[in-house]
């Protein structure tokens, strides 16, 4: 009866797959490179999206929303954003199809061809500027502060799900600004919110930075970004937030009347984060038994179980069960109660772990008897029998103390896959074990391209706030200022 | 500095367009067709999206989400759905672009051409029981209740906003069955929550009612729908419910296994609403002097405004009004103050008007001498100088009793709008006052599309719940078991 699955240990990568589908999160679907979202995986990202969505409001931002279509030519406005965008993407150029004429089904029907082509939006910048440069006439009108849920598609050519496919969930910001200062202000703030989010939600540490310059955003003056540490040792970029300073506004002609009456462009910034966070999410905690959620995100916080040989003594458990459930709810704790008949508590028991479900109760004819209940914590594997009466406060404690522990462990993990190198051989003989390396760099393309080239290693992001630290390249020998932090990233 | 608007008696269609920019709700973007929907219009929205939401969890249903692009070859796979959805849409043919040889700016690859094409999703029924397909294998599998909230495409050659725009935002639920009995039953509970949504949310009255065969959703055994009528005397369908029977499982050769293990094809319904229902909200209640919003739908349900001369006396009502905020936020009210220096009071008045705002509260220095403030109603215009102390109290009941009034309203409205024919020479001569016309009809498609022809009116519904009344086809003068519900619709 038991499916083996595999471990992290011997598959990283088939482990994650697996899990994906074992805890029913999502699937494969048949148009290649898109996923289908399923309930229980789309349930997580709902709680993401409602906790990111209220963060942004109470920053001030206000959700539109713009075209799935970019007319082609609009791309090629801001020079260094068609480079990085217009390639892999999803073209329209016909609006209508037509039955065959061998009543083999339909085609594209040829007379039916757009004029100019329209592209399935890779990200937003360009249509957005363009309406933006109708919104903003003078200083009155800035700062816009919007943001958008929205699909994307990019057209990858090696998916997997959550981490990379053609098309995927995201929020996009889009903010325009009088000046410079205030822009980059919006782009660091927003930085914050995301790597709050990540710590305090996802229970997910992670490292602030920025991006070099071959690593940016393509139509960026700057972009920041969070990174976080995977079980396997490979960073994943987690959100980013790009200061765009006032490239789209000179690619759209976006100016604005200052006090004095003088024309300026506009500054911009832009940021997002996407479904990736579910791979994110389940690679920080998960273990080999399945998904491991922290309290705040996951869609069942509780979940019982009772053990029963007859009827009445269910009814009896379920009495019981259906009167914490009551409680439980009141206090905001997601609860569900599986008494299906058809499933053995073994079987529940292992699903519900598959499932990342941070607290199990179970409760047979003798904790009734007791008064008793047990609990069995999802995140160590521990359990406990606990008072019944008085399991409502335990349990609204332990969930605090569940999302606290998962957010030590992994910061815990990622000390411990955080090195200083000073040598490049050091470098490159321990690359291969993974975690974030600090290392001297001297600060050109040259060097760091060369170090992609011969470890696959990319420089994640310069810290922000790190002390200045003088030293030499690693590679070159060259002065350096500070550490850069190095990692294979997925 | 008033702009001179157009009314509704001057030009309906004209009146609406203005408005919906006026209101600051969407606007037409570059891309033919597609629209801007702006953050206040976006508010509205979301707000219909999380009543709606709620309804549906409520109900049973999760959210789930499916790809953005349907092989071309699924849409053959319904004879009847083919035709319905295959025509007009949007056919994405290559995935990737490169730089014209001439410098110019993209062009479309043609080396990256698609095996075969896709098209942006019109509706998904097609690609879910794709997916069903391989979730379904018992009766245990059973049902599966799932929503989707999405943007889908439909190449409309005439657009309005909101009305009809060839993108547009929407939810479609999806749901498979063991028996037909369940499958139509689901599909009546989910007209019941659109038509208590419209009623008791967007204070719209809505008719439920079935369509007549040659009215169908493409792939439906039936189709049930809820009809409002709007203030030039058109209908609008504002939602549908599809029993589809056994079509798209035998299309996508979906099967369960029963108690007793015999395969049987699985029973399905789906049902939508989508940004139309925005068109429908403002068309319901809007006056000429702008948008009317039902309090449980207004993203600002009170706003203040302070008619001041000096600082002084700015800050002295800016203390009391603040402190008013607050209580109406622990109310659950949402409240927004303004006292922006640069507009004028006056100017802020037909601001909020304009946007529908529920509640407009003024107080300037006597007001605030004597401890009153005036409370204007945006429903029926009136104002009232009431006691500052109870105010909050005087709002909360406010709220509710203009809802109710937008309700009454509209239904007054709605049943001086509804009338009963008995000949087709007074049907011809009268279809164009507008209004639901109750006439009796033959049941034969010819008579329905030669009515169509001749007059643009189409059966709306065939009411639900009607009691049987014979009589005589107003057109061929065949017997009728029941008079259908016509008009000329949007």
């Amino acid at each position: 009866m038991a499916q083996k699955y595999t471990t992290r240990q011997e598959d990283y990568s088939k482990w994650y797959n697996e899990l994906v589908y074992r805890a029913d999160l999502a699937e494969h679907s048949d148009v290649r490179g898109c996923m289908v979202i399923k309930p229980y995986g789309y349930a997580i990202w709902e709680k993401m999206r409602d906790i990111l969505d209220a963060k942004f409001k109470e920053t001030g931002h206000s959700n539109a929303y713009f075209p799935l279509f970019i007319p082609k030519s609009y791309l090629s406005k801001e020079a260094s954003h068609v480079d990085g965008f217009a390639k892999e993407c999803a073209v329209v150029t016909h609006y209508r199809l037509k039955n065959a004429e061998d009543g083999s089904g339909v085609v594209v029907d040829p007379t039916a061809k757009l004029e100019e082509e329209l592209i399935v939006r890779p990200t937003s910048e360009t249509i957005i500027w363009n309406s933006y440069k109708n919104w903003i006439q003078s200083y009155r009108d800035l700062p816009i502060l919007i943001n958008q849920w929205a699909n994307v598609v990019r057209w990858e050519m090696r998916t997997r799900l959550f981490l990379r496919t053609a098309e995927f969930l995201w929020q996009e910001g889009h903010t325009a600004h009088a000046t410079r200062e205030e822009a980059i202000q919006e782009a660091e703030l927003m930085l914050d919110v995301y790597a709050d989010f990540a710590e305090n939600y996802m229970a997910m540490p992670v490292l602030k930075g920025r991006k070099t310059e071959s690593e940016r955003f393509a139509g960026a003056d700057d972009t920041l970004c969070i990174e976080a540490m995977m079980q396997d040792g490979k960073a994943l970029q987690a959100g980013t937030s790009h200061f765009l300073g006032q490239n789209f506004a000179k690619a759209f002609e976006v100016k604005y009347a200052d006090k004095e009456g003088k024309l300026e462009y506009v500054w911009a910034t832009s940021w997002g984060v996407s479904t990736r966070l579910m791979g994110a999410l389940i690679m920080t905690h998960s273990d080999d038994e399945g998904l491991v959620l922290p309290p705040a995100l996951a869609p069942i916080q509780v979940v019982a179980v009772p053990i029963y040989r007859s009827e009445e003594e269910l009814n009896a458990i379920s009495e019981k069960i259906e009167s914490l459930g009551a409680k439980l709810k009141q206090l905001g704790i997601s609860f569900k109660y599986d008494k299906d008949d058809n499933k053995r508590p073994g079987w529940k028991f292992a699903e519900y772990e598959a499932k990342g479900v941070p607290v199990r109760l179970a409760m047979g004819p003798r904790d009734l008897e007791n008064g008793k209940v047990e609990v069995a914590r999802r995140d160590n594997k521990t359990k406990e029998v606990v008072d019944f009466e008085s399991v409502d406060v335990y349990i609204s404690s332990l969930l605090k103390e569940i999302q606290q522990n998962l957010l030590q462990k992994a910061a815990d993990f990622r000390a411990s896959k955080m090195r200083s190198v000073n040598s490049y051989d050091e470098f490159k003989s321990s690359i291969d074990e993974g975690g974030f390396f600090l290392a001297h760099w001297d600060g050109t393309k040259e060097t760091e391209s060369k170090i992609k080239e011969e470890t696959q290693a990319t420089i994640r992001c310069i810290l922000l706030g790190q002390p200045d630290e003088s030293g030499t390249c690693m590679v070159t020998g060259k002065p350096s200022s500070r550490r850069v932090v190095f990692a294979k990233a997925y």
